[in-house]
Formats: C-alpha cells, structure tokens, sequence
C-alpha cells in the first residue's frame, strides 16, 4: 500500500519538487468522516473495522484510455466515473459501500490533472460516505486507473445474479441507452449535455439497491447493455425472459437526437448505463423515491432472451460490449 | 466486479472461440477453500463473512510493464510477484491474509501467457490460504496488474509503522540487497539464479509478520530501499536511528557476485526485497523459525539515521526507488 502520507523528511533525503508521495499528501489525503476507518492512508495496510453482523462485499472495476474513456475526457469525470461504477457493482448486490481503495497508473505526474482527477474521485465518494483508505500510484505508458470498493450488507441479504424465479417481473431503473449515445456524440466530438453527461457521470443506484434487499429476487447492473446483462442474470439463474420493446425506458433527449432504430441499439446493446434490472414479484416493490422504476418483461421458463413489439417477437442480435475480441 | 463465470450461452448470443468471459473461466476460477467466501467470482461482487472480534487490513498494489519489471518477465513470476508485494504488506502489518481482488490490464487475450499468470497467481495465494474472490480483466497498451488483499488481525493488533520508540532494536528480516542485484543481473541479460529469484519470486514474511504482534513496535516491509522505507518509519514515529552498517545481513551469492560497495548499494538503496524492518525491544523477539532475524542498528532519539562502519559515521545518499521522478 504505498498512498502513504510519510516522505522521507530528513536532511539527507534529496528528492525533486514533487515526487509521488507528495503528489499524494496534496490531493488523496482528505478528512475521513467514515466510520469504522482506524488507520487509513499512511501505513502499509489501511485497518477497518466491520460492524457485526454484516456480511462484506467487496468489488473491483477497472477503466482503461482507449479502452474505456476518450483520451479528452475530463479528468474529475474520470474520477468520478471509476468511483461510480464499481458504487454500481455494489448497488447490484443491495450493499452500502464503506471504504475504497485505488490503484493509479499515468504516463506523467501532471499535478493540475490529478487534482482534478481527485476532485471528481471524491465528489462520487462523498455522495455516499465512501473513505478513500490506501492505494498505489504508478507511471505507465497510458492512464489505466483501478477502483476497487468493500461494502456490507446484513448476513445474508446480499442480492445475487442467481435468484430470478418464473413469473418474476423484471424491472430496469432510470432510462437505458443515453450513456452508448452520449459516448457516440462525445467521441464524434459533438457532445450532448445531457447524453455525455450520462457517459461520464453515471448514476450509480445505492440507496436503491439498499432498498431491493428482501424484495429484489435477482440483480445486475447494466454495464455492458441491457440484453448482455439480463442474459448474465438469465444464464446464472436458469431461467429465460420474454421483454416488451415498447416498454424499455428511453429518454426525451434520446428520442430526440436518434431515430427509432439508433435508439433501440442503444437501448438493448449500449451498456454504460449503470442503471440496475432486477426481478421481483410485481405487487412487492419497495417505494423508488426519485428512481423511475419500469417493468419490460417477465422471467420465463426458457433459456434465452425473447423480445416483442407489438406482440410479434423481433430479433436483436446481440452487440454488448465484450473485452478481447 | 467482472471476473464473471457466467457467460452469455443462449443460441442468440454469438461470441468468437475466447472472450473474456471464456478466459476467466478457464484459467483464474479455481477451486476456492478458503474459509468466509460466501460468494467468490461469478457475481456484481464477493460476498465475505468476517470473523468476529478481528479487524480489516486492505492493501492494494500494482505492477507496471517497463516501470516495475522488464517486459522479458516470465508471466508466472509476474503472477507470484504482484501477490507476494501484497502480502508483504499484509505482512508488515502482522495480519492474515484472506481473500484477493485482481485488476489485469493486457495488450492481447494471449492464452498461453493467462494460464502461466494465473499458475503463478496461485502458487503464491496458495501458500497462505487466499482466496482470488473476484477481479476485472481490460485490454489496454501495456501490462499493468493490480492485486488488492483483505486481511485481519485481532482487535487493536495491527502493527503500525507509528510505534517505534527510543531505546528499541532494529531488526531485519532474511538479506537484503539480493532482489535489486538480481533485478539488474536480469536486464542485463545475465540472471543470476538465487538473486534473479530474490526479484521475481520475493518470499513475503507473512507468518513472522502475524507472531511479531504484540512484540514488534513498528514495522515496514522493504520495497523501496532498506534507507528509504525505513526512514518512512522514523519520520512516522517521530523518532531517527543509528545503523551500524557491518551488521547488515548480506547473502553469499551477493557477497560472491559483487564487490562491496556494490553490495553496500544494492543493500542500503536497492529496494524490492519485500523483507521486514522492525523495531522492538531487545529481549522480547518472538521465535523466528526458519527466518534470519539480525539486529542492525538502534532507536535514537534523532530524526534521520546515522550509519556507522566500525564506529565511523559514513554518509550514505538515498536512492531509493520514487516513482514520477
């Protein structure tokens, strides 16, 4: 663990202006109001303390220039989006996320870029009570930067991929397809507020997926498209789905910049989202607060994925992102 | 959290022969014994059940292609080597190690080079019982590999790098300098067998480390440099040392291979040892077992280290390892 917040300080100890660890005492070390952090930033190891009777989740996520962000990003989105999609994974698992560590890896230490990066790693961190409690600082030869989050959950309330049953509905939160259109108009260099927004800035549903633990059936995230990740959930549970195209929440400003076709694509294929389906029976949902919650389908005793418009069944080949191909 | 076993399998969902999620399957899901996995790899997160009364200890570190090792590192190795840089971590803290998240960034799904990885991954997760319980695999330009442990330790038993007090005897672990000596053999082409080994296979004192708590006043394992990392200890503890230089445990094979102040280099400056460096009350060490334990130097009430040689004060200038400079 080398976030530390010690430099050598001794007389004999040259370094040059600025080096890691100063980097790292002037933008990572912040005030730590989480709970259950007894040493954080500054020892080998940070020392946590769980609370009793919880069950810990722990996830790790990771981003990649080129690979998953435009080398023009903004630097406190990216800091902000690393944080918030791993918050997702948590979120998909009913957990309250505790406490974080990162591992950062660029070409330079450029410091106006790092405290920036920070800025955008904390504002996501603050929205829920996340400590920032150790990490590592690297030079390589392109910005690949790794969140990894532990939360609880009380001992055995945590919502797996596993538990869809026949005659489930199943539900998607918020709007899908606007991240996919927001990262198409922002690599075409032709960003839209809102849709780049939701590319950069992804909403991860926390408190919501708190609110599924003893409703929710079965969960996922949307991070590689609705239909890829429903498969996931599908496959894990033994299950099948039969979806109503028409029903699948699409956004004013997603209706707006693409047609009919484009944003179904998006929609079904997209990924990014961060936005949760889960299962539930139909009359037991919690109350969503501010969350849009709506119900595109059912879980069926197939295998596999059977989308309708209208009635008739359509076919959707399937685009989800998928790494190493 | 997307080190998944489930795959998309339904008819609909064409892949290519390997993709990501094949890759996992196939070389990183193991069998997993360790005991408070409730749920490993294959859902948004792992599901762990801590021990009552024991605390956390959370570490993270990553290696990058080209800054941390050459690229010509045989993939086994770079598995052992990224877990056992962790556990030593764990280790300086006298925690148990438990449970392991991996965060692999590669240019290529090269499948040959994953099974070698993921062998050596293991053979060093395997020899203290930690389970690989999730993890993300990203292509990216060049190899970077992050691996964060959890660990615990009995309530209030983590050993801090804060402790140290004045009058306390500085110890070593093992011998050092061997692990930069090798390293340099190694891109030079000319690897030395036991020294090489040092670099790419650093043996990490996990169990001395969990038997020094409650003797041991702080502790810090060696990764950047004996000076260095010990310094980090004093400026912690607000304290300085005396180092009597001839003390400093050095092997055979680097006494044979090197003239003495090469070895005086690689052992004060070198970094990558991954032994420990603590500091306690003389007669209060614990046994050691197999592990060389030898005292170097003293507690003083100073705030740098004074090395000594047959009594002399000698000036040693830290060129421990700093990353962005």
């Amino acid at each position: 663990m080398t976030l530390r917040r010690s430099r050598s300080a001794a007389p004999k100890f040259k370094h040059k202006a600025v080096d890691e660890f100063e980097l790292i005492n002037r933008y990572f070390v912040r005030a730590n109001e989480a709970r259950g952090v007894i040493t954080g930033i500054g020892d080998d190891g940070a020392v946590l303390q769980p609370d009793a009777g919880r069950e810990l989740i722990t996830v790790i996520d990771t981003l990649v220039e080129g690979t998953h962000f435009p080398g023009q990003i903004a630097a406190d989105d990216l800091g902000y989006r690393v944080v918030a999609v791993n918050l997702s994974d948590i979120a998909a698992m009913g957990g309250r996320p505790r406490w974080m560590t990162l591992a950062l890896t660029m070409p330079s230490s450029d410091t106006a870029w790092i405290e920036q990066f920070a800025d955008g790693l904390y504002a996501a961190a603050d929205e829920h009570d996340v400590a920032l409690v150790g990490g590592d600082t690297t030079r390589g030869e392109s910005t690949v930067v790794t969140v990894q989050i532990t939360g609880d959950v009380a001992e055995g309330g945590a919502i797996h991929r596993s538990g869809a049953k026949v005659g489930d509905t199943i539900f998607v939160t918020g709007t899908v397809g606007d991240a996919a259109a927001g990262l198409e108009l922002l690599s075409a260099g032709k960003p839209d507020d809102y849709l780049s927004s939701r590319f950069v800035r992804p909403i991860a549903r926390v408190s919501f997926g708190q609110a599924l633990v003893g409703t929710a059936h079965a969960a996922i995230d949307i991070s590689d498209g609705l239909l890829a990740d429903l498969q996931k959930l599908l496959t894990t549970s033994g299950v099948g789905a039969e979806i109503d195209i028409g029903q699948i929440p699409i956004s004013e400003p997603l209706r707006s910049s693409f047609d009919i076709d484009a944003q179904r694509r998006f929609a079904l294929s997209g990924g990014d989202d961060y936005e949760l389906c889960f299962t539930a029976a139909d009359d037991a949902l919690p109350d969503s607060g501010a969350v849009r919650v709506t119900a595109i389908g059912r879980i069926t005793a197939g295998a596999s994925i059977v989308c309708r418009d209208h009635g008739a069944i359509v076919e959707y080949a399937d685009s989800g992102y998928r790494h190493f191909q």
